[in-house]
């Protein structure tokens, strides 16, 4: 009998069951770091923008309509980090808690309330350029201070620190850093978006004189700013010369 | 009745569905970069060793089981690098021809032949002390030079490519290369370790300038060769200190 309820279950005929993703979805704001979480209706939990994977979907473009469905964005930068599979990633309480908020009954055979392992993304978007969307099951999409997140269901807090560490990782070697960046910028902006990422004060003659080696900025304009300090540059990032400079870049080691 | 014949399959009962585990098993030796693989019985289909994951087991627990069955060793150093999802992965076409080599029906709703996720890994393990061993659908365990390979089975090419990308990448951020290297070796072994897995030449004396400054390696006695040529010395791999390295180790740019 339980099985039929299994199968009869639309989410067990729509998607993988035991697989899920979920995504850190970064922006960058007022010099601090950003995560777009949900809280699920009527509750004070939040989690990780995610979903599961249609039966006949690529693993990534599920992470792309889930993405789209909670920025309103395309084209996203998306780095898959990791994959968690912990035995005890059960659904069980969160959906119990889930259900008693909404005043719904509870299934613990219910498909979405079994074990899942999640495949993550980290996502880099322009904060400006976003509109957050609650997905059906929450009441609140919003930008969260990396540093001021609530605690989050599971193993969710874990998983954006990964994120975070995977992400200073890259900085150097693909410089994804452009990504959280508006079209145009100042050296001090850019400064900032990696102190933040860093978690630490750079010397901004170095930082500058290595960005600038770089050859991927573009000097636009200086900014006007109205006031009695010296008009700053503006850059833009030069995606053409990056994307020869990551066809060129080798391992450094040894040279 | 398909239903029941997949709820009553022995590998329904144990394994999660939809998800396996792959690994690159890499090796070192005569200079070459080696990669376990397995065969399947009666065929020439090749394929990387992998399984699935016991309902109640943690993700990397169920690799840790499947290579201490494929190479007989604990505490082999591992890396998750990629989860692969391309709706593609249907594992009919495989198990059709494995079915046949072996002289079974095939059974094209069989829990095995269904879309699986994969989780991969890679592992770094001395060559010497690893016992290759078969799993029951193969007639073969063996090493490859990575330059060498057959045509695998899948997207495992892809996989193996991926795995060696990303091993590149760990090389100069966590040392990883030491896990292919046996307690005592020549910095000319070393070396040649290296560029076989960066795929170029090194220069020496910078090459040895480097590995030597990181603080690391022990230097043991000279090596004897009964010949004409100078000894070399032979070093070892201090563990306690690239550890203490490790946590000190913060991203360079802007330094």
């Amino acid at each position: 009998m339980q099985e039929i309820i299994l199968n009869e279950d639309p989410m067990s005929k729509r998607y993988l069951p035991n697989i899920s993703v979920d995504s850190v979805i970064f922006g960058f704001h007022n010099r601090q770091l950003k995560v777009l979480l949900l809280r699920f209706k009527n509750t004070e939990m939040y989690a990780l923008p995610g979903g599961f994977i249609d039966k006949g979907e690529d693993l990534e473009d599920s992470v792309k309509r889930i993405l789209l469905e909670r920025t309103g964005l395309h084209d996203i930068y998306l780095e898959q980090f990791g994959t968690f599979g912990s035995k005890q990633r059960a659904y069980g309480e969160v959906h119990k808690a889930v259900a008693e908020a909404i005043g719904k009954t509870f299934d613990p055979n219910a498909w979405v309330a079994q074990r899942f392992v999640t495949v993550c993304y980290y996502a880099l978007v322009d904060f400006h350029n976003t509109i957050p969307s609650p997905d059906p099951a929450s009441d609140l999409c919003d930008w969260f201070d990396i540093n001021e997140m609530p605690n989050l269901m599971f193993d969710h807090n874990e998983i954006v620190q990964q994120a975070l560490a995977s992400l200073r990782l890259m900085l150097d070697h693909k410089l994804v850093a452009f990504n959280l960046m508006p079209d145009m910028f100042t050296m001090n902006d850019l400064q900032s978006l990696y102190e933040t990422i860093l978690g630490k004060k750079l010397l901004r003659t170095n930082f500058q004189r290595k960005m600038l080696s770089l050859g991927i900025l573009e000097r636009v304009d200086k900014q006007w700013t109205g006031g009695a300090h010296k008009a700053a540059y503006l850059y833009r990032f030069d995606k053409n010369k990056y994307e020869e400079m990551q066809k060129e870049e080798a391992n450094s080691i040894g040279k």
